[in-house]
């Protein structure tokens, strides 16, 4: 079955205190080297067929569903039916 | 700056309520002709370079920090530095 993801991601300018944390918290478990984390959300939807009206309808879904526009973004791709 | 993806999404066995969440949403959107809907988490970490060492270090914080791997599997994947 092919799947479309939706990945939705905080604006670069929006303050992301999600990853900050996570960007903290790494020194205390000893991973060094990392210089910036962003966390954000990963769709995976089931789809019968993909098609331009089914790709249509994702990035609407997308926009009134899936991210908040005024500070996220979000990409749409078709990936293989395999399981992530 | 090279960009590291951690993908973490919840197993396949595992009840995923968000998800579910926003399908039932869909039909009362208007939208029809998704057939499964799952909801993870995506991490993108930028380093200073992509080595096997780094890689390593991620994939110990994806299991250590970004993941519950009883419940949530992960994927690891380099991507250019590109905004997403």
């Amino acid at each position: 079955m092919p799947r479309v993801v939706v990945d939705v991601m905080p604006k670069p300018e929006i303050l992301d205190p999600q990853g900050k944390a996570v960007q903290g918290a790494l020194p205390r478990l000893g991973f060094s080297g990392v210089l910036d984390v962003r966390q954000g959300k990963r769709f995976e939807l089931e789809v019968a067929e993909v098609s331009d009206a089914v790709l249509a309808d994702v990035h609407r879904m997308a926009e009134t569903l899936l991210s908040n526009p005024v500070i996220e973004s979000f990409t749409v791709r078709v990936e293989d039916g395999q399981p992530a």
